[in-house]
């Protein structure tokens, strides 16, 4: 073959040589002292990541097996919670909040934009029964960047808890959990922390393990598998539930050892960089954007023009040039492409990827404006990475 | 270090070469077509496993997570199962039947014995509301074999779904699911299917899925993480509810290709015949053995002789020996040893843990009988390989 695979979604991401190596390790048993040892590490790194004292607790299973952790663990049925319903993972929130029994009030949004702390001050304020938030950090299926800091500002003074899914968030850009007043961060183990998808992390806050106290016996959470509070006193002695993930845990300890040795302000803005790499470069290209602001730091959707096929489109970056990348989801499909650039991607990855893209649009015959749009590109690249500029501020247009 | 590790406990297991190359491969997007041929391919190898022509769905999860999924999916609030509880897993079976609200009719057996089929017999014909029989093939923490095909007769005539926990059973031991007429069956990964933890495995039969299928809607699985029929829709189309676990199944796929090169007969003969050479040594050295009948072909429980410290022999082989095995569970906590023979484990990893085990009990101040405990054990062992002689069936004792 002619072109590397790369590999260009939003989940699952490449990943480091490193972790690869601990993946294939041989096995050991997980209830003996040197698999404590890398649970113990393990949890460090995550309450770091996760800016929280609060346990992390690793699950086996995927991001969405910890969303419906978060809903079983944290309400009864019948009690009511506010879900932000920007995109397909908004959706899944409410289908579980529904299948757990939960009244949902739902602020149904056009899947691109991002929900406004006033909305959620205002459901918050019409309906003083709400007992929860659920919402999305990023939005995976459209690149919105939920505002979780301000959202954060109006629960943590009522008696609301913040649920954020941070699936495409943690690792990529900053939610700091204690700091914000976040009351349950859940993501999964393939998108920021290049790992393979197949683990889960959730970490609670101390007024949300009071909830799941405040149930009556035997439990706030009827399904075993998920049950967090014999979970967390598994984690309190190094220990899982269940058996765990041994191999993913095990990449885990590297990611996590890889991601200290740089620092997490140097990983957002790593991250941020990236972005205005795509977004300068797609602009350039006379390409439209899902999403005009608020948008995700890891990966960038990007508006097919009309009469084009994005599945060809996908098809052709593929084939010809090795960069696979993502479509829309629902009714979103043939009409984005979503360009990933979350974990283990650096710069020349997503070079490969705009090249790919503009061939792509070319070979499907629509119209791409500027020859320069990997140069802009890169300029804007350099500037995010500039220690003088603010990873989410983006600089005035040229 | 002096001795290689070995890892013999009743899984985790050790992993072949070729299956930790597969874990290491770099990540691929689980819904191209790459990946859905592997889908296929590991879909016709568990098929073909599992003997049966529904389809076996992945899970991300441990064995845990499907056991869940199991009796959430086919039983509703109300209903009234039968649990065989002869260990550790079986009063797993207890309390997610109780969590799901079930009405549980509980057969208690002391730890190291099997149910007989008069006794699950004698259950259903007193009370013809049972809706179905939960049990273990092989009850990992005891070691005992369970007599699933008789309880199968039982079962098929009757309004009653046999549900079977095959953790530690498939791929070591028969279990024919459509022959037999299992209604459920279920495993994780990490046994006998030389794999890390972090994949299950589940099939249900036609009249399973009917139960299913009975259920009204929203569906009879609040749980959308195990909604067993919408699993179903994905793995008809070679996909995946949710993301799965990449790397896991990427090693399965080698694992299962490595099992269908040998054929089921040699697996399951192999087991038995690492089973006999257990007991034998175990029983020429003068120790006794947990179960007498109606063993497991995967593990064998050696009782700890009365005065000496169980946890004590299992650190003294693990040091001095590099060979790890389990202790026991619950009140057999010090009172057996458990060592695993099962996976990726042959002839010689076996004599280095029965050499260990020998050790460990001189040292602990414990006496054991013959000199030539190996070359017994070794003489069963090629007796067992023999084509003349049957798996399962014990010769006459010299």
């Amino acid at each position: 073959m002619r072109n590397k695979l790369r590999l260009l979604t939003p989940g699952p991401t490449p990943l480091p040589e490193e972790v690869r190596l601990a993946l294939a390790q041989d096995m050991v048993h997980h209830r003996k002292p040197g698999f404590k040892a890398v649970l113990h590490r393990v949890q460090e790194g995550l309450q770091w990541l996760f800016g929280t004292t609060q346990p992390v607790l690793p699950l086996t299973c995927s991001g969405s097996g910890a969303m419906n952790a978060a809903v079983w663990n944290l309400f009864l049925p019948g009690e009511r919670v506010l879900v932000v319903e920007a995109g397909k993972f908004g959706q899944r929130w409410k289908d579980i909040a529904l299948a757990r029994s939960l009244e949902a009030t739902v602020i149904d949004l056009p899947w691109g934009q991002a929900v406004s702390p006033e909305a959620i001050h205002d459901a918050l304020e019409a309906d003083p029964a709400i007992r929860g938030v659920l919402v999305q950090a990023s939005e995976t299926s459209t690149g919105v960047l939920h505002p979780v800091r301000e959202i954060a500002e109006l629960t943590r003074n009522r008696d609301v808890l913040l649920v954020v899914d941070g699936i495409s968030a943690v690792a990529i850009s900053p939610c700091p959990m204690d700091e914000w007043g976040v009351d349950c961060l859940l993501t999964g183990s393939q998108k920021g922390l290049m790992l393979p998808p197949g683990l889960a992390f959730i970490a609670l806050s101390a007024r949300a393990w009071a909830a799941v106290e405040r149930h009556s016996s035997p439990g706030a959470c009827p399904i075993a598998y998920f049950d967090l509070r014999r979970e967390r006193e598994n984690c309190l002695k190094d220990q899982t539930l269940f058996t765990p993930a041994i191999n993913l845990l095990n990449g885990l300890d590297v990611s996590l050892r890889l991601f200290r040795e740089r620092g997490l302000g140097e990983i957002y803005r790593k991250q941020w960089a990236l972005t205005q790499l795509t977004r300068t470069a797609v602009r350039s290209l006379g390409l439209e954007l899902l999403v005009q602001k608020r948008y995700t730091w890891g990966l960038t959707s990007i508006l097919v023009p009309a009469g084009l096929d994005g599945q060809r489109l996908l098809q052709i970056a593929a084939d010809a040039y090795g960069v696979v990348m993502a479509g829309g989801q629902d009714h979103l499909k043939g009409r984005i492409v979503r360009l990933g650039h979350m974990g283990h991607v650096d710069f020349a990855d997503v070079l490969a990827g705009l090249y790919a893209l503009r061939q792509a649009f070319k070979a499907c015959g629509g119209h791409t404006a500027s020859r320069d749009y990997l140069e802009a590109g890169l300029a804007a690249y350099e500037q995010a990475l500039d220690p003088r500029s603010v990873p989410g501020e983006e600089p005035e247009r040229i």
